[in-house]
């Protein structure tokens, strides 16, 4: 019988037999246990973990190639790409490394600070490029601390190609690849994943295909942990390397590089950079087209999802990696054609989670940055801690300073004219500003005829949770209740509900109605009057610009207002409304009045005017219904308010 | 308008004024917040505060004094006492300190001992009384450090008798109480609160009242906090010795001291041993009556009542003392007519919490304990952080061995004669087993006529909230399923529920569906069959005393059984499963067969030899149904495991 149960037990993944120990104390010293309930193991996995894990599951993933934009433009552009394409559920992208574009620096545009955006402020597990000949070992060095003190946790180690017609092996220098490898191992450890290039048709530079692999597998020996190919036109071509590889002894993963044709010039070029040959059979469809885009790309698309399909069913290929060449269209067509992009993005959290490895257990922030997480991140980037189960718990110090407001990953994505049509040329009294709110919330064009898609407090149109108040938003914008977030009650929807679910499978996920608005004292005055009779049931904050501040939190604590329970889990509190970091908050939110707003305007204009006014006179509220199960009571509180008022 | 604002933030007791601050970042250092939210502000006050808090909300109070007891048994009781008139709501006890019952000792009847049982165990605010003549600074100091060790934080600080007749003050001595509470001062800075004596009629050996008077005043300028007086028969001896120390100026709370007379012989000691006299109009009702402890008793509690409301209505009294003299009858009526017992005790978390300092952030335990907390705290007790929010994130170490069954405040308040009437003078099989567990459920006599009121895992009959399943645990336990601790899931009952609620007004309580019992290794293989069809619904883990371990809880996570939301605060989950630590309490829960059971037989006999083989063979399994907003499934796990066995 107990053997009976002992099968039971190995049967089950999960499963831990501790068959012997007479005592619990060992148990709970247990170093297994993770310090925040685990909602998306793959927050507590390393990149070669996390393929490990796919590969045993019989998942099959992608991954995506991109290069460093040339202007600040371009880098606002890639980072939303990085967004829209983050959503379709890349095990990790990677970035490029351009010796000629100062790729290790503080510019918007380097590899260095790309690879930090995307790991940081989009949530993307990331491979930094990086390439060796050519440079000192100090410079090396550094590259990889500064990595490291970003966050980045893994590394693509490239020779690069090496400046001038005669290269000349430098006496130890950095050589090869498999130099830089050695260097990352003995400077740091286990701390990088390291990726190296395998070259499906033998390095360009080789003596032969034969040498190349021995090289191949000098470079895995000295420590890196899988193989990226350089693009290939076969599939023979890759499996036949796959298995020479696996021949000489080569056992880590070795994930083929992808190259959906997209252009013609594009393919040239490539072809002319990797030394590769075009297969015929490709050349003889693509010269007679080669004047049409979308033919060409269409061909493109077809070819590279019959190769894909060809390595997968191969049971020798788990996960595909993607030159995207910074484009869109293709590679995601691709994707889904292969089913290999999530349609369901499964939320682990209600809010886009960091990668930076600090942050892995951070699952608690206050509602206010909800529409600007990566103005949160980057004013929580000099933590060391991170709220973990329980906000009021946390010692976090100080939020940073926002001192400006054009951080590149901060930037509005609309120039200043689009702007202006949007938010008013000329504003005219405090009603015309209301105008622009309801304008927003509803979606309908504004009195010139454009719709209004952004705000200085939401970068994007109306989130579809907040379109279930769509209604009620319109009525109270309209009477000079700006609201600036807001989210509806919810007492205990399925984890998995396509609008307010987050969490893993088989939960129930429940909010508390939350309302932040700016409105004028004369509002704020009959408000709290209104409020008196609501007592407990609604908590508020209200602080104007020059923080004075007024609220009934009890003992200054957070309020909880979203939270999941899940089977087997502790419970996860991912929002809080707290009323010491609204203070840091309002800072910003005042601020974007002018910084985003009024500064569109002349100075002494009457349309600045009216901003600053606003500015400087208007409050900054957030209400709280505790009574998560009864019907939202805050549209009651506001029309109580303006009941008053009359 | 902003005076106007302004004007309602400062009415609020609990807003906050920032004004003029530009930015946030002092805020969120601000030490003003608690790392637990506050569910119970009396955990995290001292003595003096919550005196001085109740003293300026208008509420009264009452305190109870206890002496400490002869035997070990009279200990039990005592404990068993604390635990009936701690439900009442006392702002604190105190323990009086006999010199000749070695009261630093570590003795189970030890001043110290019942002191740190009060603190730690029973949860109750407790005052520690230490006298000082005729003991060395040394004794005293180690007495001092001992009770601080042990969680004690309230010091009556006591000359004491001295001993022999001709007492001589000694140079450099404690011969005084002044000079203890000096001591303390100097030696423990701010860390006890001390409470001193104060007598309505003067010390009977001081020379004069007024000289009295200017020794409490001493005592009170060296650093005592409160006062709290000799026993006194008439409410305006206390009114006028209360107005005499003000007029000197003492300042500090002033503490009647009230003495029901429960008996004549009683009250003739006490009035011997404090030199007091009883007035003539109460020795005239008392003389006549004196063998008759009824009417004595009766016209005790009628005399104490009139005198309390006296005194309380004069408003110069917020908290009346007790003389228990270990008696509760007396003492809860004279409460009770007053209003001053707590009819509703509102319980700050589902467990009973302990008062010690270290403790004051702990609301997180497993499930485990709920039946027998006084073992959690005892095998606790050596670590040095509580888990507070979650289990998971705790750093707590290893559980305490439990090596001594019989520690006095975790001994069975049943002798061995009424443990064999209720569990059966002789065991004939393992059904006979099962009819002990059942008996215990439904509360019907066994087949000898006895009431099982307690079992080795549940000294006290079944819980109000545990008698919502009882139909179905009895038809479990009559096939061999032998609950030991279970709970009903509960969807969002209000925080006030009589039988579920916790934590303060406002809120909801939730629950997961809990059942935890032995049964045989049959039983076990066709459960985890069925186990199967439930999936992640049902989380179990399923272990034998020898440690072998079946469970599907995900990665090792402890699981949220008990939750509840409240206005403005974070979530409080005080009660988990948690498989780490199920492994220290399997080896408890297996050990108290043997230990409270088996060892009531002879060895090698046949009732010894089943509950031994019980011991060996069966397992201990715990099941969550982790939907609680549908209806329970574990039943129909059981019966689904009854079905596929039949």
């Amino acid at each position: 019988m107990v053997n009976e149960t002992q099968h039971a037990c190995s049967a089950s993944s999960s499963s831990r037999s501790d068959g012997g120990s007479s005592s619990g104390s060992e148990s709970s010293k247990d170093n297994s246990r993770c310090s925040t309930p685990v909602l998306d193991s793959d927050r507590h996995e390393r990149l070669r973990e996390k393929m490990r894990r796919r590969q045993d599951a019989g998942d099959r993933w992608f991954s995506l190639e991109f290069f460093p934009p040339r202007t600040a433009n371009a880098a606002v552009n890639l980072i939303s790409r990085f967004d829209r394409m983050g959503a379709g559920g890349p095990l990790f992208i990677d970035v490029t490394w351009h010796p000629a574009g100062d790729p290790g620096s503080d510019k918007e545009t380097s590899s260095m600070i790309i690879a930090n955006t995307a790991v940081n402020y989009c949530g993307l597990e990331t491979i930094l490029h990086m390439t060796c000949c050519n440079q000192t070992k100090d410079d090396i060095t550094g590259h990889l601390q500064k990595a490291k003190r970003l966050g980045l946790k893994n590394i693509m180690a490239l020779r690069g190609d090496p400046s001038g017609e005669e290269w000349e092996e430098e006496v130890d220098g950095f050589n090869y690849a498999v130099d830089l490898v050695k260097h990352i191992r003995n400077e740091f450890d286990d701390y990088f994943d390291i990726c190296v290039a395998g070259y499906p048709k033998g390095h360009p530079e080789a003596e032969s295909y034969e040498t190349d692999l021995r090289h191949l597998k000098e470079k895995v020996f000295a420590g890196a942990d899988f193989i990226i190919t350089q693009l290939f036109f076969r599939p023979e071509t890759f499996l036949k390397f796959m298995k020479d590889c696996q021949a000489i002894g080569i056992t880590c993963p070795i994930i083929p590089g992808i190259f959906p044709i997209q252009g013609y010039h594009s393919l040239r070029q490539l072809v002319k950079l990797s030394k590769l040959e075009v297969p015929q059979e490709i050349k003889d469809v693509i010269e007679p087209i080669k004047d049409n885009d979308a033919a060409i790309r269409s061909y493109g698309v077809e070819l590279a999802v019959s190769m894909c399909r060809e390595l997968l069913d191969s049971g020798m290929v788990h996960g595909l990696h993607f030159y995207t060449l910074n484009r869109e269209v293709a590679t995601t067509e691709v994707l889904k054609r292969l089913g290999l992009w999530r349609e369901d993005p499964r939320r682990p959290l209600p809010w886009a989670v960091s990668a930076h490895p600090k942050r892995r257990v951070e699952d608690v922030r206050p509602i206010f940055w909800a529409s600007r997480p990566k103005s949160y991140i980057y004013r929580t980037q000099e933590w060391d801690d991170f709220p973990n189960g329980r906000w009021g718990n946390s010692s976090s110090p100080a939020f940073g300073e926002l001192k400006d407001y054009y951080l590149f990953y901060l930037k509005s994505k609309s120039p200043r004219e689009e702007l202006l049509k949007m938010w008013g040329e000329e504003l005219t009294s405090e009603e015309s500003v209301f105008e622009v709110f309801t304008c927003y919330i509803t979606g309908e064009p504004n009195r010139n005829g454009y719709k209004v898609t952004c705000m200085p407090w939401n970068d994007d149109p109306l989130a579809t949770e907040t379109n279930l108040l769509k209604d009620e938003l319109e009525r109270v914008n309209r009477r000079g209740i700006l609201t600036i977030n807001s989210q509806p009650n919810i007492n205990g929807k399925p984890s998995t509900d396509p609008i307010v679910g987050w969490g893993p499978s088989g939960g129930y996920v429940f909010q508390k109605a939350y309302l932040e608005f700016f409105t004028s004292s004369e509002i704020v005055t009959a408000l709290l009057k209104v409020l008196r009779k609501y007592e407990l049931r609604v908590n508020y904050h209200i602080v104007n610009v020059k923080g004075q501040n007024i609220t009934n939190a009890p003992d200054l604590q957070p309020n909880a207002v979203t939270w999941g329970i899940f089977p087997g889990r502790e419970i996860i509190q991912p929002t809080v409304v707290d009323p010491v970091s609204f203070l840091s908050w309002k800072d910003e939110a005042f601020a974007l009045w002018i910084e985003q707003w009024a500064k569109l305007y002349e100075e002494e204009s009457p349309s600045r005017m009216i901003i600053q006014y606003i500015h400087d006179n208007y409050y900054l509220v957030n209400l709280v219904d505790n009574d998560f199960p009864l019907e939202n009571c805050l549209w009651q509180v506001v029309e109580d308010t303006f009941e008053l008022l009359n």
